[in-house]
This record gives C-alpha cells, sequence and structure tokens, in this order.
C-alpha cells in the first residue's frame, strides 16, 4: 500500500458533502459508470487494490449476499490479476465493509429498495444498503470504480449516494420467433446486472413457438415448440439466476392473439377446428383463442395456476398485443355470442376476455402486465399497461390512474442509435402529467423482438446499447450528455463481454470468419466497422424473412450503432471547426479514407469466394470511392486548392445514393461525410 | 441446376476405381476433408446445393439418424444460406439418400462399425452405413465437402470409402482442477465430432475438486467441489449429447491418489484422521485413499455403483497415477497390514488396491482403464492400459496381452507446435510390435489437463491442434505430409467455430480487449500472433500457479502454434530458394516486418495503461528490433548490399536472446528468422 500512504484519509463516515475536488490528489478519477449514480462526491486519493484487501460483513448476511460479494470479488480478481480473498470474514474494520440491514423483500417486487452510499478512501470501502439487492448494485458500482495508474490497480476515493430514478427496469428477450439457449438468457442475466437493470420479461410464447414446459398440456411444446423449449427446471434455474442478482422474472403468455403455437396441440382452444402448424412467417396472424369457450378458460386457468408455481414474480405478462379478430367475425357461433353480449365490435370481445383472464391470474394470486391494447374502462388499476405503440398510451393510463411501462423508444430491432434510445425518457421534462401521475410511470423495458436474431447474434444486438438504456432508467434526468454517454459506453461494452462472457463483440468476427473462409478478416473488419443492420422492417420487407431464414448474412454480422458512427460526427465536428489548420482530426480522418480505399480491392477478392459476401459488391465499391471523396474533401478543407465546379454537387449525389441500404447494410459515417463535402466552399 | 447439367453423372455405383482424375471438370475439387478418409476418388463434376436438394432415408431409421441429419442440414444451410429441406422423406431417389442398416451398438462400443461410402455425383449423394454411427460419420465427411466457386455451393463428385485406423480415438477433459460448465464440454463434443473422434475421456475428481453429484455421498461435492460440479441429470445430459454425436463417455475416478478433494468430506477414506481441505497447489500430492481398510472398498463399491448407473460405457478410467505412497509409509498400521501382506514396497500395495477395485467394476458390469502404473503382472488382460509416461509401457502392455491407448504424446499443455503432435504416431512405421500384438493398440486421446485452463481458454487450447491428432487416429498412416495437414487445418479451425461455437479463435480477442482495456487491439493482434504460450512446466515452476492463479494475462490469451509459426517457415523456406530474386515471399516478410515495427509504438502506449500487458513491454521491443533485423536480411539476401562485418553475429546472439520466454511467452518466428540471418553471406 506504500504508494497511497500519504494520501488523505476519507474516513468512515458515509456522507461527507464537504469532499472537495481541489482535496483530490493523484492518480485521477476517471468515472467512467454506467447508470450514473443520483449523487457522486470525488474524494482525494484512492484506496490500492492489493492482497492486503480484507472483506467482512459485519450485520446481516445471507447466501445471496455472499453469492455477489463472491462475484464482486471474482470480477475484481480477474481485472487487476490480484487473487481474491477467500474468506469474508465478520470484521466492521476490514477494507471493504458491506453493511446490510436485512434480506428485502422474499419475492422482490418493484417496491424493492435498490439505493445504496458507497464511501471509499484511501484506507478503506464502506458499503452500505437496506437490502441485499441495494448492496448488489453498491458492489457493481465497486467493481465500476477500479482503475489503473499503469503500475497498480486503485479504487478512486468517492463517496456515492445512489438511487434509481424508475422501479421497473426491464429488458425483454423474445424466445417464442427464435429460440434461446439458456446460457444465453444466463449471461444477458449478468448483462443486465452489470448495468442495474431489475426485470427480465421473458417473451415464452408465439405465434412461431411454445418455449415453456406445461406438464398438464404436454402437446404445448409437444409438437408446437420444434422441440426448442425451456424445461420447468431450467426455468426454475433462470428465476434462481436472476433473483441471486437482484433481477425480477416476469414471464410473458401472450393471449389471445400470437398463439398458434398453442392451436398445433390443442386446436380446440381456437373457434376454428384447424389442424394448425407452427407458423414460420413473421407479422399478425389471424387466429387466436376463442374467448367465447369456457373451456378456453378453464385450459387458461390450470396452465396459469402450473406457471404461477414457476414463476413467483406478483406479476404475470399476458400480452394482449395484435388480435384482428378475423378469425373470431368468420365464426357464426363467436359471431352470436357477441350479439347476445352486446359487444358491438372485436375488441369488446378481447375485453371481456381479458377481465376473465385477469380474474383467472387473480385467482393465482397474481397481477396482469399487458400491451397497451388491453387498456379499457373495464380493465382494474393494479393491472400495468406496457406501451408498445407510442408514450401517449403510457400518459393516458396514467392520467385514468393505470401504472405503466414504456417501450416503444426503446425497440431494439429498429437499429436506432444508442443516443437515440438515450434521449428518450419514459417522463420528459415537458410532460403534462401532475407529479401523482408521473409517479404511475413506474419505467421502461428494451425490448429484444425475435424474428432476425438467433443465439449468435442476440448479444450484438442488445449490447452495449441497451446500456445506455439502463442508465435512462437508473440516472438522474438531468445526465443527457451524449458525447459523454458514448464515452463510458465503450469501456461499459469490454466490461460487460469480461463480467457477462456476453458475444456481442466476439460476434462479428466469428461471422467474418464464417462469411470469408478464411482467419485473415482484417480488410474485411474495416469494411464491418463502418456498416450497421437496416431497421427490422427494411429487413422483413426487403429478404421475406421467416423463421427459417438462416441468419448468416453480412448484415447479422455488423453490429447497430457501431463505435465508429460517433467517432467519424466527433472527428468531423473537431475538423469543421478549424478546417484550414493541421488538427489532429485531419490526419486520423485521412487515416480512416485510406483504410476504405486499401481494404477494398482485399474485400473484393475474398467476396470472389463467398457468395454470401459478394452481394455487398457495391457497397465496398462505395467505401472505396466515397474514401476518395474524403480525401479530395479535406484537400479542398485545406485551403490550398479550389474543388472544381461542380464537384461538390456530384459528391453530394453521390454520397446521397450511398444513404440507401444495399446488402441490407447502411453506412454509418453518411452525415459527417455530407457535412464535409458541404463545407467545401 | 442448370450451371452443372452438362456434368457426367457418376451413378449410384458404390465403388468406381476407375474414375480418372482427367475426367473431372470445372470446379474442380478442394480437397479440406479433416480427417482424409482412407479412401477417396475425386469424380467428375459436382452437385449444386440448392433448394432442389430432397432428402431420403430408405431403410432403416431411427431419432439418433434423424438429428444427426437435421444437424447436418442445419449446417449446410448456415454455409450455404440455402433453406434446409424440413421433411425427410423415404425416398430412394431423392438427392441425398442415407441408407443405413441398423442402429448399430445399444451401448457404443470401441467395435462399433464406424465404416462408411459416400458417392457424390453431379445429381446425388449416396451415403451408405452399416450403422447410425457411421452414417454420422458419413455426413460429417459430406459438410466438409461442400464449396463454391464465388456463384453458388456445391458438393464435388467424389467416391470414398472411408473407416478409422484406430477404434479409440479420444480427447480427455480435466474438469477437476478448473471446472468446465455444461456448454463448455457440449460445444467440445460438437467439435469432437466434427474431426470424427468417438471417446469423451471426462476426469471428474481431483485433488483440487471433486466434480460429479454422489446422492449416496453428497459430501464429496458438498464440500469437496467449491459448489462446481456436474448434477446427475447433466452428467445424463452430457452421456446423451455425445451418444447423439457416435461418442462415447468414459469417465474417470482417478484413485487411490489425486483424492484429496473426497477426503474434505470423508476423511475416513485416507489413513490418516485429517481434516482435509480442497487442494489449491498442483503437483502430485502425498495423500491418497487408505487400501488397507475393508470401509474403503465399501465405500468405493457403492460409489461405483452409483456411476455405473449413469455412465452406461463398458469402461471406467479409474486412474491409479502418481500414489507416491508417502502417507502409507508413515501410518503403522498401513506398514503392519503391508508386512502380514509380504507386500515389500508401496507399489505392491497399490497392486493390491487396483486387483480390489477392478473386482468392484466387474462387480458393476464394467471394465477397467488406468494410467499405466497399473501395469503388473496380476491385472487381468480386459483392463486397458493408458499410456501417459511413454510409448514404451503401452508396447510393454501390448507385447504382454494388454490393450493399451497412447497419450504421452498428445498432451496439449506442453504446448506444442500442431506437427509434432501430428507425426506421433500410436503405431509407427517402425514398430517392434507383430501385427498381432499392434492389434491392441487402440488407439490415443489428447489430453487436456486443467491447471492452466479455464472455460473462456480451454478451447483454445484444444482446438484446431486436435484436429490434427484425430487425422492420425482415423487416417491411414501414410498421410503425414505436414504442409498439406496445415492447409486443411485452417480450413477445418474455422469449420469447427462455425459448427460447434467453440470459442478457440474469439477467445484471443476477447482477452486482449480486457488486458488492454480497448476495443482497439489491432496493433496488439499483430503482437499476439507472433507469440505462443509457454509449456506447462515453465509457467507453473515461472509463475508458481496455484488454482488460486487468475488466468488473466497475456500467456492466456495468445495461442498454441497461431498460424504465423507455420506461415514464416514456409515464407522463408520459399525465400531462401531464390534469395536473390523478387519473390512473392519477400514482399510478405517486408510487410510482416513493417507490420512488427509499426505495432510497437501503439502497444507500448497501451501497456502504459495495463499492468498485466506491461511485464510484456520487453517482448515489444524485441519484435521491434528483429523486425529491423529481418529487414536488414531482406536487404542483404537481396544482394545489393553486403553485411557488414559482425551483423550476422550480433544479430544471431540477439536472436538466440529472443529465443528465450518472456512474460510467459515465446515469439513464434525465431527458427525462420535464425535462417535468413544465417543465409546471410
Amino acid at each position: 500500500m506504500k504508494r497511497i500512504a500519504a494520501f488523505t484519509l476519507l474516513g468512515g463516515v458515509l456522507l461527507m458533502p464537504d469532499l472537495s475536488p481541489s482535496l483530490s490528489a493523484q492518480p485521477a478519477f476517471v468515472n467512467t459508470l454506467m447508470p450514473q449514480p443520483a449523487h457522486l462526491n470525488v474524494g482525494s486519493g484512492a484506496l490500492a487494490w492489493n492482497t492486503t484487501v480484507t472483506v467482512g460483513v459485519p450485520h446481516f448476511r445471507d447466501q445471496r449476499l455472499e453469492g455477489g460479494l463472491e462475484r464482486t470479488l471474482e470480477q475484481m480478481e480477474r481485472k487487476t490479476g490480484v487473487p481474491r480473498q477467500r474468506e469474508i470474514g465478520n470484521s466492521s474494520t476490514a477494507t471493504l465493509v458491506v453493511d446490510v440491514d436485512g434480506a428485502g423483500d422474499a419475492v422482490q417486487s418493484f417496491e424493492e429498495d435498490e439505493s445504496y452510499s458507497l464511501t471509499v478512501s484511501a484506507t478503506d470501502v464502506k458499503l452500505h444498503a437496506a437490502t441485499v439487492v441495494g448492496a448488489m448494485r453498491g458492489l457493481t458500482t465497486l467493481t465500476q470504480l477500479v482503475q489503473t495508474d499503469g503500475k497498480e490497480f486503485f479504487v478512486p476515493a468517492v463517496q456515492i449516494e445512489d438511487t434509481p430514478r424508475f422501479r421497473w427496469r426491464g429488458l425483454m428477450i423474445d424466445a417464442g420467433r427464435h429460440f434461446e439457449p439458456v446460457e444465453v438468457i444466463k449471461r444477458n442475466l449478468d448483462a443486465m446486472a452489470a448495468v442495474k437493470l431489475n426485470v427480465f420479461h421473458w417473451h415464452l410464447t408465439e405465434d412461431q413457438g411454445f418455449r415453456i414446459e406445461s406438464k398438464l398440456y404436454p402437446r404445448l411444446t409437444g409438437v408446437g415448440s420444434d422441440g426448442l423449449y425451456y424445461t420447468q427446471d431450467e426455468a426454475r434455474e433462470i428465476v434462481a439466476y436472476a433473483r441471486a442478482r437482484g433481477i425480477r422474472v416476469v414471464p410473458e403468455f401472450d393471449m389471445p392473439g400470437h398463439t398458434r403455437s398453442w392451436l398445433v396441440g390443442y386446436p380446440e382452444l381456437s373457434s376454428d377446428p384447424g389442424p394448425y402448424t407452427i407458423r414460420r412467417e413473421f407479422g399478425v396472424e389471424q387466429v387466436a383463442m376463442d374467448p367465447t369457450k369456457e373451456s378456453t378458460y378453464e385450459f387458461i386457468d390450470a396452465f396459469i395456476g402450473e406457471m404461477a408455481a414457476i414463476f413467483p414474480d406478483a406479476y404475470l405478462h399476458l400480452g394482449g398485443d395484435e388480435t384482428p379478430g378475423t378469425q373470431w367475425k368468420n365464426n357464426p357461433r363467436v359471431v352470436e355470442f357477441m350479439h347476445s353480449h352486446h359487444f358491438t365490435n372485436t375488441e369488446e370481445l378481447q375485453t371481456y376476455f381479458s377481465q376473465r383472464v385477469l380474474a383467472i391470474a387473480k385467482k393465482h394470486g397474481k397481477h396482469m402486465v399487458g400491451w397497451d391494447e388491453i387498456l379499457n374502462p373495464a380493465l382494474p388499476t393494479d393491472a400495468i399497461i406496457h406501451s408498445w405503440r407510442g408514450a401517449k398510451s403510457l400518459y393516458d393510463a396514467a392520467q385514468r390512474g393505470y401504472q405503466g411501462i414504456l417501450s416503444q423508444p426503446y425497440y431494439l430491432d429498429h437499429m436506432k442509435s444508442t443516443e437515440e434510445y438515450y434521449l428518450a425518457d419514459p417522463l420528459p421534462a415537458n410532460t403534462t402529467l401532475t407529479a401523482e401521475q408521473g409517479k404511475l410511470v413506474l419505467g421502461g423495458e428494451a425490448c429484444m423482438w425475435g424474428e432476425h436474431v438467433n443465439e449468435l447474434s442476440i448479444d450484438s444486438r442488445i449490447w452495449p446499447r441497451t446500456a445506455a438504456i439502463a442508465e435512462r432508467f437508473w440516472s438522474p434526468a438531468s445526465t443527457r450528455d451524449v458525447d459523454d454517454m458514448y464515452r463510458r459506453l465503450w469501456a461499459e461494452s469490454l466490461r460487460i463481454e469480461a463480467v457477462a462472457g456476453t458475444t456481442h463483440l466476439m460476434h462479428e468476427g466469428a461471422a467474418l470468419r464464417e462469411l470469408a473462409g478464411t482467419e485473415n478478416i482484417d480488410a474485411l473488419r474495416v469494411f464491418s466497422s463502418y456498416l450497421q443492420p437496416v431497421p427490422f422492417g427494411e429487413r422483413y420487407r426487403g429478404q421475406h424473412t421467416s423463421q427459417l431464414t438462416s441468419l448468416d448474412n453480412l448484415i447479422d454480422a455488423v453490429r447497430p450503432d457501431p463505435p465508429s458512427r460517433h467517432a467519424m460526427t466527433v472527428l468531423v465536428r473537431d475538423l469543421l471547426k478549424q478546417p484550414g489548420t493541421n488538427n489532429p482530426a485531419r490526419a486520423e480522418l485521412n487515416r480512416i479514407f485510406q483504410s476504405w480505399i486499401s481494404a477494398a480491392p482485399v474485400i473484393e477478392d475474398q467476396m470472389n469466394h463467398s457468395p454470401l459476401l459478394a452481394v455487398a459488391r457495391p457497397r465496398v465499391e462505395q467505401m472505396a470511392k466515397l474514401g476518395q471523396t474524403g480525401q479530395q474533401a479535406l484537400g479542398y478543407l485545406a485551403g490550398k486548392k479550389k474543388a472544381p465546379a461542380g464537384w461538390q454537387k456530384k459528391n453530394l449525389a453521390e454520397i446521397e445514393a450511398a444513404r440507401k441500404s444495399q446488402a441490407l447494410v447502411l453506412f454509418t459515417f453518411i452525415d459527417p461525410l455530407e457535412q464535409m463535402v458541404k463545407a467545401v466552399k
């Protein structure tokens, strides 16, 4: 500990509001925390993380806390190479003291207290939390604080008082359209914990597959899953794994629509006799459960009872979206039922269904979450509205006294940039909701729909973008600096890879090797790092995708919003501040443009041997051409030579053409390149 | 199918020995098969792999065959992007006809018939095998045959008659010293199947951890595993997963030595009362089971009975290695037992133990495999000798009528080059064994010991080197062309990544990102691609490793025998054939040397921020310096300028110094660089 012996002792006091930055000594604190804590004061000095570190849990402890602590110490060990303390004593004078008041909720609720205080001085770390979940949040922050001066690792002195802004911070994974194996779910739960998300919404049933074992109705997976489903033991294992990380599991059994896979084994659930097959196409399905038969509710009752025993959460997500009612309208018996109940349209029939199902859920001790279609005057206010069609439904619901969660701006398959997701706020500053209504906005969920992802690509579609969404849900509303977010995002992305073992960075290389049929993918990496996938709709329409489409194209390899997009934006912003000087952005941009030009012939040669790559040949040619455009623009911007007449117009037209997708991929640099060309006088 | 319509029909005949290469038409067959089949004739033309391909299984079929066929079609789909046939009919005129005589062994034995015939013509594929395992071997070959002309995918016309040279082709994974999760085992089983290995030897118990649940003796894992073990359900799942791929699972319960983890919960198994803790150090342990107590055998009897119900294979591996007998010699009761039984040394006591354990195994219907220490005159000949201390013990055993398998040359942690493993033959051409004795050599096993691997790094230590070992075990003894092996190895390495999802290529990047703390690892990749880990012993001694050592160093990132080693050897070989001319090797070598020089400052800067990387700073400086040496040598070899006096001597000395390990990594290019410098007149 010698190198920090002279640093100021911060002391064990939990709140030190008078900590002045002017007291800070070397090494300086580099804030890469994500999400940002509610309150942070930087102290003076730092705690060296070495073999002398001891750990004490003086008050409450349970298996969950010990597990969380063990994972933390393992992460610290891996990061620093310093063997971890294996003994966790009860000393309140250990280097790391974890002081917890109690276990928290027996079944985690959205009222769980997740707050914590973390005080790091030059001699120790004091973590205090009311609950084990709060303590785990603080431990996560601790792992994010560790840094190095190049010789040793240390934790800079800080005082953090932290608590989440929203109580429902979720990630939805659709395992229906493409199945995701248990290990995919587990590593994503680890990644969620790394950014303090607390709800795993597990979309388990879809037209394209029924993914959870029912012992009462074995044909649900028996003929409705292609053999790809979670056993009940596996589901319990996931629930336990999530709970160990302070994450709730809210399972979704979507009904009455999105249920064709149920009907394969149990056609009697619908109003038409069938037979039904697993749906391979995507999009809204016409068939649905029959809401007029008592046997439908008996089935649902037994099924929900079975599921309620597996999933302890107080909430079940029961879907309710995209039920066009076509099948109902075509069935005289259903039409007759509607008449006799004075329903004037199928929406009212669906409301009837919702109420029946809600009563069943209640009988099994569960509240209901549903997609925003379920909102109607008859709905009891303990239901939660999950807004997917727009924030308006969320605010309408709040004004009518319903709690709600927002997902519409957080659809990951829309392939938006991280900053777009980041700046979308469930409760923006200009909200018209009253303070009381605002409290009904519980939070939000990032949604990873399953049409175009498989176990290989899914991580790269979720991470790191979801880390920024997690910050939106946790951190103060005022935390909105995009540049700073990206700086921290790249650090967090690496941490998630190391801590959770997600494949969001590894997948690209593996996919490129598979496409190119060689390990030599340096040139191809240049290309792919300036590409991103087209949004869901464009791929769906362009490729006519179904569940049977092989996800082995270039679009599956490239990452949404890769680092190049924001980096180019910043470089061109810097360049255009002083376009005529030799600022560092000029050299860097020139290097980038040259890399496009140099990579192109190598890639084109590889395309000669790969039909799946070769479809992007025009895109490579464009990249090389635009590299030349960029270099020319740099030259003209230097002011030594004037651009010839028509140069700007011609090149802007080419840039505009390159803005369009080709081979289902988009360039990441179109806007900044366009700005450069426009800036040429 | 139009592009191949004019090709010659090969026909459905199984043997066409008169196929002449002169008949072959475009596209040419590129042989990347690994392992090479016993007999291959190249035909004329090729079968286009497109949506018109149909599949038929006209005779025998079972779930295992259908599973293997489904995996094959999935791999073909992923490779080609062509959606797979979902219906598997029974037509004998389908494009792909899989004709199997029967299921094969109920429990796969080493007598299982794995042979197959595969005939590809321009219009169809006919696969015939006596057993389902044989059919799966043929399907694996089919997936390796698919290639592309850059526009379409096709299977070139070939006639293959294939059967393995050795019947026991294994990979051992030590899950004792470091635990390996179920998904690691599964993906390695997939990789094994890809190269036709047929025995997974699962080393389940060690001083450092007991890894298989016993319901009779729950403290074995309860206090002997750190909570890291396979449940019985998981073990059964692995056995089923392996069987589905034609792989036997031979579990190892090492005894009487290597048993300290057993003693933590059951100290009464030893001759000293304990207490015992899980061992963290590596190397030979002094404690062992007590062979003199009847209660020891009662315990083993019950335990083996429990395990026999989980592992159906006819063989159990019961270890028997490295039992120094120290504890026995120090116990008067044991010494007295030895006296009364007229044992003159502890080896004889161990023989007594072996015989007792063998009788127990027999009682439970099992034969025994043991490490070569178990070989003694009293051993019945149904035991298999597993040779780890040298081939001599294998041949001694064969001469005395014992069957044996060889592992001594195939220790993966010795970090030898692929070609060294490849050229080591269990039954070399100059063997002194008679033909009859030679038949007792059943094959061999690659051994992945667990001291220095965890779930992140293990794949990269096993693959792709084990693919070449698999070829040694399967292919004719005459298949020994090292250059051709490497050419096919790099293709197979990519196939294994794509088919099995192993991380042997991805791990390096993830580990470098973690070490460098950035995604920008291009320069670091240049460095790491010319490095390899030191052998086991050097790391063990140099780093004083134990189970608690964090495996997060540069040595854990770099790959054994990466492509650079053989590539540099070939380039320098080519260069030195005509050193004065402008041959392509010159330009390529110059580019390589320049990459070392250019990468060095970037890496050194990154080292300023990474203590775990910074230890290799001298190695980076050497790389840059040797890059200059290489460029100078290229210049002198061109003959335009003469090397100054002393240049060669000085540089050879520097190369010799760089041959030594530093930061536990070795350069891959020392020999060829030395040859270049020596060639300078």
